[in-house]
C-alpha cells in the first residue's frame, strides 16, 4: 500500500488531539516500525520493551504516551492512546483506494440489479438478481454476490468472496478474500442411522463496520438469522455457526469456532483458535484466551482459559501419565488418613 | 429461501406417517421457529426446554412427539422423530431451486465435455476437458471443475467451489462455497534437511448424498484414493487428509481435522474441532466430542473426549500449576506411606 | 495424474544412486502402493509394518533400504533414504503438466502486466496492473493476481488462488486452490470500547520452492513483511498471522495457526493443528507435536507437546473432575505430613 498523501506534524497534532513536541512543519508521508523507519515516516510505541528502538529510531516522529517521552530523540505526538492515534494517522496516510465507478465488462450482472452509479464492480465478479449495492461499494475480482443481497454504502468486498442469497451487509463492512457469508448451516436430522438435510431458511445480517477475514465462513440461520452486530472484527479461518449472534465491537481472532446458536455479548474478545460449544450465552466484556473452549454460559465478565502450554515432549508424557492416575493417588491419601484415624470428609463424589 | 409451495396439514400427516391433531385443511406455507412463527407456518419441538415457546407459539401447527402434545395449543403432527419429519416438510416447502438447463455464455467449457442437457452451468464457471456432468446438476458461479471430473445426477456445486482433476462425485452431493475437493495431499520426503515433493497420484471419490461445507478441503490420495462414503455430511473448514476413508452416514462438524490415512467407520460423529491423528482406524458408531483428538485406533463404539472446559483464567492458571506438580505430590504420599510402614506397591512406572 | 513417461530400472538406479537388484531392462511406468501395485509400477517401503505387503507385492520393483531387501521378491532399488528416492522417481514419472504458453481469452489481464511469453494464463484468471510473471508460470482458472505482484520462474498457481497486491513469490512455488496470500493482517487498535482499523502496509514474501495448501491464509505484514523462507511447506487451512517469519525448510501441517509476529527457525515441524501464540521466537529444529500450542519462546531444539489423547467420555469426565481437585488433595497431604510431624518444605507458592 503506497502512501498517498503527506501531512504536517502540526496538522496531525491538531486533528488527533495530541500534545506536539517538535517542529509542527515536519512532513509525514507514511507509517513505519521504529526499527526500520526512515525520515518522512511516523512510528508509535505502546510497550516499554521497545524502548531501545525508540531511542534509536530514524522516524521523523513517534506517537507515544507521556511515560515514553523522555526516551524519544525525535519529534513526538503525546496521547494517552498512542495505538488508536497511530491507526487513524495510518488510515489517513494509507487510505483504501477509492471506488472507481463502473462495471468491468467481464463482470456478470443480473438484469435489474440495483447498483449505485458510484460503485465499482471489478473483473469477473458475478452479481445476482435483486441485488442492491450502495454508494462507493467495491466488489472485487471473482467475487460472487448472490440474489437479493443488500450491501450498504462503502462496503469493500475483496477478491473471491462469496455472499450467498439474501444476505444483508451494513455500511463500511470489509470482506477479505475467500470469505463465505451465508453458506448453509450444518443442519441434519437423524433418522434410522442416516441424515436428513434441514433446509436453512434464515439468512445472515452484518451490521456496520464489520470486518470478516480470509476464508472465514459465517453460516446462515436455520430458521431465524445469524447476526453480527456493528463493529465486530473477525479474523481469518473463523467458523460462525448458524443462528449465532455476536454483540457489537467484539473481536474474534483467527481459527476461532463458534458452534451454532452461540450468543456472544458486546466488546468480547476471542483469542486465536478459541471457541464456544453452541447453544449458550456469553455476557458482555468476556475475554476467552487462546484455544480455550467455552462449554457453558458465562454471565460474569472477565477472562476465561483452558490452554495447556506446550512442554518438552518427555515432560508432557509424564504429566499426562500422572494426570490419569490422580484418582489412585487420592485413594492412597484416603487410606493414609484412615490409618491415621483422620476421617477426612470428602466432598460428595470424591 | 422463499417458500415455494403450500400443503395442507392433512397431506403432511399422510405423507410422513403422523398422527394429526387438528384441522386437516389448515394450509402450511413455510417453516418457522416456535418463538417467531406466524399463521401459515409449521414449527417443531424436540426439547422440553422450549416448552414455554410451544405453549405460546403462533404457528399453525407443530411437529412433536406424544410427550409434548399436552402443551400444544395449536394443531399438531405427532411422530416419534419430530426433527426428521420437520426436516422433510422443510425440504418440501423450501426446495432447492431446480436446475435451469443451459450454459451461461460467460462460463468456459472445454470442448468435448460431456454435460447432460438438463444440467445448468452458471456464470463464470470453468469446466475442464473430459468432464462428465450428470442430469440436473448445477455448477455455481465461479466454480472450477477440473479435467476428467465425473459428477453424478443432481449434484449441486455452489459458488466458487474447486473440484480438482479426476475427482468422482456421486449423485445428490452438495458442495458449498469455497470447498476444495482433490487438492494435493501433504506429501514430502525428507532428504538432508530439505523436503522432496511426493506427487499425489490418487484421487477423491465421494459417494451419494455427501455434503461438503464451506472452505473445507478434502485432499486427493497419495497413491490410492481418498474415499467419502454415501451420506457423509461434512461441515465448514474441515481438513480431510490424503487417503482417509470416511464410512457411510458419518457426520463431521466444523473445523474437524483428520490427518492422512485415517479410517473412520460408519455412523460416526465428530463434533466441532475434533480430530484424528492419522494412520489409525475408528470403528463404526464412535462419537468424538468437541475438540477431542483421537490418537490411536478405536475398536469399541461409544463416546470419546479430551476437552477441558474454559475456566476463569486465574483458576485455570492454578489448575495448570497443580497439574505440573502431581509427581511431587505423589512422591510426598509415598514418603508418608513409607514412614507409616505401609509399603504401597505402585503400578509399574509410578 | 496419468503417467507420462517410462524409464528402465537401470536408468533409475544410475540417476538416483541406488544399488540395483534385478534386471536393469525392466520398464517402470508409474508409482503404486505395494498392496495395489501391478506390473509396470514401482513401490517403496520405509516401515517394517508393511513387510507382508512387500512380500506379496505385484510391483515390478520396490525402493527400500538394505534391511528390507531379504523380504523383497521382486526387483529392488536399495538406498538409505527410500522415501526421497521414491519421491524423485514419482516426480519424473508423474510430472506437473508443462505450461502451455499463452493467455486464455477469458482471462482479464491489466494493460502493461509483464508476463513472460512462456507463461500460461488459464481461463477466468485475473491479473492486475504492474504484475510481473516469470517464465513457465501457470496461473490457474479463477485465480486473482493483484497489482504489482511478482512471480518468479515456474510458479504454479492452482485454481481459485488469491495473491494480494504487492506480494512477491519465489521460483517454483506451488499455491493450492483457495489459498490467500497477502490478506490484511488482523490489526485493530482499541479506543473507548471500539476498534480502529490499522492499515496493513507490509507485504508477504515467499522464497523459492514454497508450497501453500488449500484455503490457507498468509497475512501481509502490518509495517514490515511477512516472510516465508525457501523450501517451507505449508498444508491446508493454515493461518499465518502478520509479520511472522518462517525459517527455511520448515514444514507446517494442516490447520496450524501461527499468531502474528511468530518467528520460526529453520527445519522446524508443526504437526496438525498445532500453533504458536505470537510475538515469540522458536529456534531451528523444533518439532511441535499435534495440537500443541507454543506460548513462550523456545531456544532448545527438540520436541514439544501439549495434547491429551481422547479417552472414553466417562473416564475423561472423571479425569477432569480429579484435575480440578488436585489442590484439595495436596492440602490433605500437607495435613497428614503435619500430623506426622514431617514439616515438608514445599516449593514456593505450593
Amino acid at each position: 500500500m503506497a502512501a498517498s498523501s503527506s501531512l504536517s506534524l502540526g496538522e496531525l497534532a491538531v486533528r488527533y488531539g495530541c500534545e506536539l513536541h517538535g517542529d509542527p512543519a515536519i512532513r509525514i508521508e507514511r507509517v513505519a516500525s521504529l526499527g526500520t523507519a526512515s525520515p518522512g515516516s511516523i512510528g508509535f510505541i505502546v510497550n516499554a520493551r521497545w524502548r531501545e528502538s525508540l531511542k534509536a529510531t530514524q522516524a521523523s516522529a513517534v506517537v507515544l504516551d507521556r511515560a515514553m517521552l523522555a526516551d524519544c530523540r525525535v519529534a513526538a505526538l503525546v496521547h494517552r492512546n498512542p495505538h488508536a492515534v497511530f491507526a487513524r494517522i495510518a488510515q489517513e496516510l494509507h487510505p483504501l483506494a477509492p471506488a472507481r465507478p463502473g462495471r468491468h465488462p467481464s463482470a456478470v450482472i443480473a438484469a435489474g440489479a440495483d447498483i449505485d452509479p458510484t460503485a465499482e464492480i471489478q473483473p469477473l465478479a458475478c452479481v445476482g438478481a435483486g441485488v442492491r449495492i450502495g454508494p462507493r461499494c467495491v466488489i472485487g475480482p471473482g467475487s460472487v454476490v448472490g440474489a437479493r443481497v443488500d450491501l450498504g454504502a462503502d462496503v469493500r468486498v475483496h477478491a473471491r468472496v462469496t455472499i450467498c442469497d439474501g444476505v444483508r451487509i451494513g455500511p463500511r463492512c470489509i470482506l477479505h478474500p475467500g470469505a463465505v457469508i451465508g453458506g448453509d448451516g450444518f443442519g441434519h436430522a437423524q433418522d434410522a442411522g442416516q441424515w436428513v438435510r434441514v433446509p436453512q431458511v434464515g439468512s445472515v445480517v452484518l451490521g456496520a463496520d464489520v470486518e470478516v477475514g480470509c476464508n472465514t465462513a459465517i453460516d446462515r440461520g436455520a430458521l431465524g438469522d445469524t447476526v453480527i452486530e456493528d463493529g465486530v472484527k473477525i479474523d481469518n479461518l473463523v467458523q460462525v455457526g448458524h443462528n449465532c449472534r455476536i454483540g457489537a465491537h467484539t473481536a474474534i481472532a483467527g481459527k476461532v469456532g463458534l458452534a451454532g446458536s452461540t450468543i456472544v455479548g458486546k466488546r468480547c474478545q476471542f483469542a486465536g483458535d478459541s471457541g464456544a460449544a453452541g447453544h449458550l450465552t456469553i455476557c458482555d466484556d468476556v475475554i476467552v484466551t487462546a484455544r480455550a473452549v467455552v462449554t457453558s454460559s458465562i454471565d460474569k465478565p472477565g477472562m476465561y482459559s483452558s490452554l495447556f502450554p506446550a512442554e518438552p515432549a518427555q515432560d508432557w508424557r509424564r504429566f499426562v501419565a500422572e494426570f490419569k492416575r490422580i484418582a489412585r493417588l487420592r485413594a492412597r491419601v484416603k487410606e493414609l488418613e484412615r490409618a491415621a484415624g483422620r476421617g477426612h470428609v470428602e466432598e460428595s463424589g470424591s
